[in-house]
């Protein structure tokens, strides 16, 4: 059975929507942040190295990266579901978002995070991760432009990956500012799956 | 023919790697950074709305994100080389990789970087940026070891996506510490195209 190390408020609730988006039997080992410091706890680091969360384990393989979970899970257990076709269009523009989570996207929100909780007077970088915050976030919403879902007008594991995203904006309360991410955070809530691991999350 | 957009000083120069890895035809278009702001130019905004490089254009497609243009040039040209399998454990280690690159490698030293430049006195901020390199480098080192490449002891995409994280080791001379990665540095030099497109860089 699928093994997922799953720490709180983390990237890993997407990967419970996915396992649950696949129908899949799995385990969920959970794991807390500490309360004060907000970091992983040390009994991560003896399931990986590197002390993150998602993590699954799967016929002996341990894969850590949430783009590199979500795209074997889908390539192994989606039966053709949840990613376009390869070779066309549709798939390009996917691989580009399954990338774009946890590299463009992640980068400027994380750091305008880091800057805010550290507290210090920066010189050039709190406005730095602001402006880009606002480039990569208005590039976001300008590609939901009429439309449902990322690519293909289908759910796929670009929106799942992209789903935390939408989830640090609305903590952040600045979803109002862009009105089709607000739509697309409609959109996703419309599965099942979604509000299973919200519920499921929310019990850990 | 193939148009790649590179920056100089970038992640770019990995992807003239590939093209020259892969023997393609593919032409340049060159932009400068800022030599002040070290920015890069507005005029990349033309090309895709993020101003970022790498960009590549191929049948009028514009692909974005080192690790979706990577990933795209090796399924349509690569004919079978530089990935493992799909399906096997192999490449299951190679899409962590590649994902690792531009997400858990990346967003430390990135982090690191921003800081030192920005020069401000910070609470913690300096200080976790400097252990999370050391924890993600170090474990980057230890899975070198005893190997030449990364996965199936050939060379890959995710040695070319990872050959920025080394060169950035590297320009802050960081690689005594590391000898599985000085050892791994020296053997991706013994790529023609490697240095092939270090010397294309080196023209920009």
């Amino acid at each position: 059975m699928i093994k997922l190390h799953h720490l709180n408020k983390s990237r890993s609730k997407r990967i419970i929507w996915l396992l649950e988006e696949l129908g899949l039997d799995y385990q969920i080992v959970s794991y807390q942040r500490d309360s004060v410091t907000f970091l992983a706890p040390p009994e991560l680091k003896a399931v990986h190295p590197l002390g993150k969360s998602p993590v699954i384990e799967d016929d002996d393989l341990v894969i850590t990266e949430s783009g590199a979970i979500t795209e074997y899970l889908i390539e192994k257990h989606a039966s053709g579901q949840l990613s376009p076709a390869k070779g066309t269009q549709d798939f390009v523009e996917y691989s580009q978002w399954m990338h774009f989570a946890e590299s463009s996207a992640i980068l400027p929100l994380l750091l305008k995070m880091f800057v805010d909780k550290d507290g210090c007077e920066t010189n050039f970088l709190a406005g730095y991760a602001d402006a880009e915050t606002v480039k990569v976030v208005s590039y976001f919403d300008q590609s939901l432009q009429d439309k449902r879902y990322l690519v293909a007008d289908k759910l796929t594991g670009a929106d799942i990956m992209m789903s935390f995203i939408v989830e640090i904006l609305a903590n952040n309360n600045t979803l109002d500012s862009f009105p089709n991410i607000a739509a697309y955070a409609q959109q996703l809530g419309t599965h099942t799956a979604f509000h299973k691991a919200d519920e499921i999350e929310a019990s850990y």
